[in-house]
């Protein structure tokens, strides 16, 4: 997507990585407003969508605010991006009829979810950010009430060159990741639809196991 | 999107509008395996993304039983378009931690959800296709514990210059959808971050109310 800019354009770099925020999210929301006042043409640039898990909604708050006028572009949010390429369908009519997305990284690396909530029958959960927490995920998930056999997966930087997908289940994935060397971004996915990737996995990242 | 295709490419259309499928989904399965094995080069074109609610896993299987090979693009599903179009975060840090994507359709025109595993404290959600049960859809949300008052948008065409949104209330919703001359494709938002609407809204369809 960079490559399409102008050569010419200043870059300002305010990419996150789990526990270092380059810039945190105030000041992004500020230095847009400030750059559009200044007569520029920004383009804020986020990997995935805007409105899921993406803060979109408080930076277009400030700049409402300082009635700045924007557009915002939908973005492929990473479970449909790393669902397409690791041939995991998230809603499919024999498995899924619903599909949640909750993200399994707090501020203090705790995990505070409604459990129970994201259990039902047919319904696929996907994790953002779930990595840090994953033992934690699979642990309460058979505490209120899931099998351990449960199928879960775990992707790593979806879509790219190295993806990486792990297949295993609530009980034995957390021993499993140990043993791999994982690493963010990272994307989990837990329900029956699981199943299918060994089946319709199609792209083949060099990190593939 | 078929702009951009071979002028000389043959199409065939096996869209879908409720209750009128053109193209039954296992006849779109094996015409596509058909058109591979005479030697064409096949896209299949969908609206939104293929791996919720848009069957592609069951095509792609029948790709993988076939040994044709194929890739899958990923799509910017309805709720992530509607949402950026309709200026509702999905989720947002004050208002929602999770967000769920369910569709409101069935065939025989019911609508038979786990109410009660859809209403979480904080959690959005969104319902695909869901204009023919919506007036089930806001009796049961409140049957199950909702307050009549929480917000609901239903957003036709989204991301269209016939976009129109209407915002109500789950016990208002139903009458005021009545009035409005509402047309499918639509895509229902229930949730406090509904509210974020009246300040976010910054793309105006033609038949904005």
């Amino acid at each position: 997507m960079l490559e399409l800019g102008r050569r010419d354009a200043e870059r300002i770099y305010v990419g996150k990585k789990r526990s270092e925020h380059t810039v945190p999210q105030e000041q992004i929301n500020q230095l847009l407003a400030r750059l559009a006042k200044e007569g520029k043409r920004v383009v804020r640039l986020k990997g995935g969508d805007p409105f899921i898990f993406g803060r979109g909604g408080e930076e277009i708050s400030t700049l409402m605010e300082e009635g700045i006028a924007f557009q915002v572009v939908p973005g492929i949010t990473a479970a449909s991006g790393c669902s397409a390429y690791a041939g995991i369908p998230l809603t499919h009519r024999d498995y899924s009829q619903s599909v949640v997305f909750a993200t399994g990284h707090l501020k203090d690396n705790s995990v505070n979810l409604n459990w129970s909530s994201l259990i039902q029958p047919q319904q696929t959960i996907v994790f953002y950010m779930g990595l840090i927490g994953l033992k934690v995920i699979c642990q309460q998930l058979i505490n209120h009430g899931l099998t351990p056999a449960t199928p879960i997966a775990i992707i790593q930087q979806g879509t790219t060159p190295n993806q990486k997908v792990l297949i295993a289940t609530l009980e034995t994935m957390p021993v499993i990741c140990d043993e791999s060397n994982i690493q963010p971004p990272t994307l989990i996915i837990v329900g029956e639809v699981v199943t299918l990737h060994n089946k319709l996995a199609w792209f083949q990242g060099e990190g593939r196991h």
